[in-house]
């Protein structure tokens, strides 16, 4: 970090000074609370009020305006109305205040006039020097040293002890909210951050900057919408490496939630899908619950991302059990039994467990050296990944019989509770002793399920093989600067290793019939071919199944009619005819750049069936053959070719590299590629491979 | 209720004498627990411990044997060994105890043995006038009056107070959890049942019998299987009509959970699916997460299930309300804007509301009277039938100002309230109030769909047509005692208005040719008719897309040789020759008895797809036409004949009537049929129809 920047941070959570722009001497004002919240929460630092018509507030001296503070100033705090907003801030840099939060709303949140009077501020703000949290902000805080600065009431009255959570939100409202669940969860916190706008610091930006905060321990986000991710990715990759995890609960899930999010922040939120590939790809763990925030950092903290997810459950209320594990089975998580040896082992000492996967004590097992035995070999073994412990009433009150066990067992891996009654002392207990605790079972196979998805964040750059891009390089070349026809992209899906059906082109004016030297032979599809055509069936550009050469010339014949009605305008380079062929599957293979989260790969079942269901694997390109093979794994409907109920598997390692190649267009060199689809890719039955059908490459317009 | 069984439910849960068999003297055992527990809680009856080793325990006078007590005998604790259960109940035969509750497992749950044991008890008590309540029960709470009388350590420990709630659970080892959790959550209790393996009393009975018993409001259900369904069923409707909502949290909805449910009560849970059909015929209300069922009835109490479901949403925190809003979008709940004449008149008295589905007060309508006005409207309006009202920061430290007008507005419609912030005084005041107040924006979604879900029960009777019940029957009547061919079965669809298409049979010797005045033209398909073979593809005997007479010739004699070859024992029929059709869509149509839940009728996309995508609407048939079309709404894969993405509309009204018409199978007259399906039913263009391709009829085998 260099010198600007720490002084940045340092005046954002640290200030020795605080403008308090706006402050009022009215107590029921909003704008009196940042003073008072500061005081009580015990704030050494000097706070100068900013306000025209009192020489003191609240036994502060107040000053007229910025200009007249003697002081150097660190953080301004405008709570001035939007229309001063931007005056305000030509104040900050004349005093060279290097941070202002703004609290006025009406910016970019409030329509498109906002927006340009958010962007003229943000530029005059950076010519100046100033950097700017909000506007929308509801302000900071701070809890070693103290700085409660914020107009929310809940902040004002909550006594939030230091603690290793840093919270960002970019709803403010929810703020006094999101930390008074953590407070009611026992957790502490570090910072607490409304990020608003994020016209300028960005909750990615503040992030990557708590990654080397040592009061921080885990960072918590609640999104709406994705901003910044390039630099939210760098901050998570950097997080994984020091063992802080970065936890989401992001907002946009369904259409009328993105729906709520867009007016409600000012942005349109992305995809979710692709925010979900986006925080796999980085080692972000997103949960679905927003208790399991709060939750889930203990389970995680100090461990790495884990390479398979076997969950052994052990017990001594089966009922209470099985709503955890009811739940994660719907999520597909694997619940594995414990191997003969460590039943074996624990009979020797004395203790009978069940066999199969839940290892329910009954009440026979409700105690202490019991429960401890047992959860401290599902610990120790090898068999399983993550150690769920469930503890009946006995939690409750004797927390002696399974707490104690849990607070003395070994961090070796990931152990979460989950206590069955309301059990608030035994969940204190666990928290303070940094065991993972859970209040509900949704929660716990909420943490689970995001633990399961916790994956390393993928090498920055895969290795790629320089001859694969020269050839796929050489292949965009020949249309360089303008639309392809559907063989040219084929060419490139070839180069990437992506074969197509075997073909051959009739020109305009020779025969319309297949050469005997043809890589083709019928039955065969005839096709338009042309760079203006993108959906050929519309225009009758396309015949299938035909059979011999009379009718292939009736359809070339009837196809160049067809469009020359339909399409008058469109230059046709031919007629392709391509062996007709068919798979197992249908699958469309496709890659683009999303606007937030850059390159992506995509892969699905073809067909509208497959499209109502939304049965689709995103992945942030350029993706490994390890993570491609999740990709085959994820999609139900792949199913068909995974081999079930005895129907031929299909050539799923074909799919595999497929899917990496088609991957590899998310690489510098291809930067001109917005967007490419395989659809369909048929694939044969093992061992025959891929066959792409159709395909198109979207580039760049070069001006 | 007869006078015997007000004696069973007095003596259950107001025994003025109880017996407990096995009483231990050793305050470190469990089988001391209920003793201490009684009189702890304020039990005024007496006890008699049963201790063939000690003349008295703690201060009550005990007896070696039920046979040596003076007094009458209400109710007899069983804390004996499995072994000796038998036994005592006999004691208890001759003593005419009228219900004895029994803790010891080892039965029905165990495996073969102990379910024939406990098979052999029960009948015996049945002989001997003895009602059971396990085995594998940890006994029974009453708050009023008070009988505490439980092996369980957390029901000793609880002070539970008397209230509204009556819980059943199947799994003992969850009960004390539940109620912890309940008061927890605020909540008062009339009975707590530990219902074990229900080898007598079931939880359907002891539900019935809560519909009228005057401490009830509300009865939980914690299942792991469901039992005695049809009497769960008549308790329910009772229970609607008099405006006490059963809720149930039911487990298996995964394999896994199903597999944990098998192997801890001793009985194989049913499909979860058919399940959930039930719970909706009969105005059951099904919570996915466990915290809802404490805080879900006060949401319904009071209503009857409502005909439509438009959800209005007011918050003061756009955040806040997102968190429940997003998650009811994923569920497909409809989210309603205020109408323009509710606008206006809040306009008038001063209070603006922004447009849209969320009614977003924001910081500036924090205030009782704005959230109170806003509030008050919502309740009063035509356009929504549930208010969703959101709390910020202030429900935590400034409750008057949405905690207040909660409490005061009126009850003409659900309220749901959710507190963005821990604000745990909150949440009571709300419950005091008999205000649905939620803790996690998950239960109070999970609450708002379970509320969606809930519909008045079916009538009990639909109306049929004689007419279709006669030709059904006649149908029937040709195949009674046999298997019938799909022609046969064709019949009885024909019957129940479900058309077939066009077809004509070439008996054996007959020209292999169309007649020209059969009903039927090419193209057609040929299929192998016989009752004796089920699948006739795999036997080689069906041949698609037959253009000709001498097409049809080559079809049927390659069919008869195939099957000769690979099914030379089965009885042909003839060669069926059908029209080819094509629909917009293929259904599958079924109709089967459950061993659970009784008929059902199932409706599904066909394919692998379909399947793999679980895509299937279930119902306690018979239904209605109204029930059965939510049916078509319910299925994804169905959008296809819904008008989607512009695609032709199918005849959604002639699929309907198939549906109500199978769904008749339900009635007394088909009691012999046990399965019937269509696969696949085609769906035409609207207007059309359906077609049945095929089909077929299992009867019960005539003995």
């Amino acid at each position: 970090m260099n010198q600007q920047d720490r002084r940045v941070f340092d005046s954002l959570f640290s200030p020795r000074t605080i403008a308090l722009v706006g402050a009022s001497n009215d107590a029921g004002k909003h704008t009196s609370r940042p003073q008072r919240s500061l005081r009580k929460h015990g704030y050494t630092g000097k706070i100068v009020p900013i306000n025209p018509r009192h020489p003191e507030v609240f036994g502060d001296q107040a000053y007229p305006s910025l200009l007249d503070v003697p002081d150097e100033i660190d953080h301004a705090f405008l709570m001035v109305p939007a229309a001063a907003v931007l005056e305000t801030i030509e104040q900050c840099i004349q005093r060279r205040v290097p941070v202002a939060t703004i609290y006025a709303d009406g910016f970019a949140e409030a329509g498109d006039e906002g927006r340009k009077a958010q962007e003229e501020l943000v530029a005059r703000a950076r010519e100046g020097g100033v950097r700017i949290l909000g506007p929308n902000c509801s302000g900071i805080v701070n809890t070693e040293p103290s700085c409660t600065m914020s107009v929310n009431a809940a902040i004002e009255q909550l006594e939030v002890p230091a603690g290793n959570l840093a919270v960002i939100s970019q709803s403010g409202s929810m703020t006094g909210g999101l930390v008074s669940r953590g407070l009611g969860r026992g957790v502490g916190f570090s910072k607490i951050v409304s990020i608003g706008n994020e016209s300028d610091l960005s909750a990615a930006e503040i992030t990557d900057w708590l990654v080397d905060d040592p009061h921080t321990g885990a960072v918590l986000l609640f999104l709406e919408t994705l901003r910044d991710a390039p630099r939210l990715a760098r901050a998570a990759r950097r997080a994984v490496e020091v063992g802080k995890p970065i936890v989401v609960y992001k907002l946009g899930r369904s259409d009328v939630g993105r729906s709520l999010a867009a007016s409600h922040t000012g942005s349109m939120a992305g995809s979710d899908e692709v925010a979900d590939a986006f925080f796999r790809a980085n080692g972000i763990l997103r949960v679905d619950n927003l208790e399991t925030l709060f939750e889930l950092p203990t389970l995680v903290a100090g461990h790495q991302p884990s390479k398979r997810h076997r969950v052994a459950v052990m017990s001594t209320t089966g009922g209470g059990a099985a709503t955890v594990v009811d739940r994660l089975g719907t999520m597909g998580v694997e619940v594995v039994a414990p191997p003969a040896e460590l039943v074996d082992g624990l009979a020797e000492r004395g203790v009978t467990i069940p066999p199969g996967p839940l290892t329910d004590l009954t009440h026979a097992g409700t105690r202490a050296d019991v429960y401890g035995a047992v959860l401290d070999e599902l610990i120790a073994s090898d068999h399983c990944d993550l150690v769920l412990a469930i503890a009946g009433s006995s939690a409750q009150f004797q927390p002696e019989i399974s707490v104690g066990p849990l607070i003395r067992a070994a961090k070796d891996k990931p152990v979460a509770a989950f206590l069955a009654p309301h059990a608030e002392a035994g969940l204190a207990q666990l928290a303070d002793a940094g065991v993972a605790g859970f209040r509900t079972p949704e929660s716990c196979a909420d943490a689970i399920k995001a633990w399961v998805n916790w994956t390393a964040p993928a090498g920055a750059g895969l290795d790629t093989d320089p001859t694969v891009v020269e050839s796929a390089t050489r292949a965009l070349e020949v249309f360089a600067g303008r639309r392809p026809n559907e063989l040219e992209s084929a060419a490139v899906f070839d180069a990437l290793g992506v074969p197509t059906a075997a073909t051959h082109v009739i020109s305009s004016g020779a025969a319309a019939r297949l050469p005997t030297d043809a890589a083709v032979s019928y039955p065969v599809v005839a096709k338009v071919l042309s760079a203006d055509i993108a959906h050929k069936t519309e225009v009758g550009g396309v015949v299938l199944r035909i059979g011999n050469d009379d009718d292939l010339t009736d359809a070339v014949a009837s196809i160049r009619q067809n469009v020359a009605e339909r399409k008058p305008d469109a230059t046709i380079d031919g007629i392709l005819v391509q062996q007709m062929r068919s798979g197992l599957a249908e699958v469309i293979l496709g890659f683009r750049r999303d606007p937030d989260v850059g390159p992506v790969v995509v892969l699905g079942v073809g067909g509208t069936l497959a499209e109502l269901y939304k049965d689709i694997a995103i992945r942030v390109a350029p993706v490994s053959p390890d993570e491609a093979r999740t990709m085959v794994e994820e999609v139900t409907g792949l199913a068909v070719i995974r081999g079930y109920r005895g129907m031929p598997k299909g050539d799923c390692d074909a799919l595999v590299a497929a899917i990496v190649g088609v991957s590899q267009l998310a690489g510098d060199e291809f930067a001109a590629v917005e967007e490419a689809e395989v659809n369909p890719l048929l694939v044969l039955p093992e061992g025959e491979g891929v066959v792409a059908v159709d395909g198109l490459v979207v580039c760049r317009a070069t001006t």
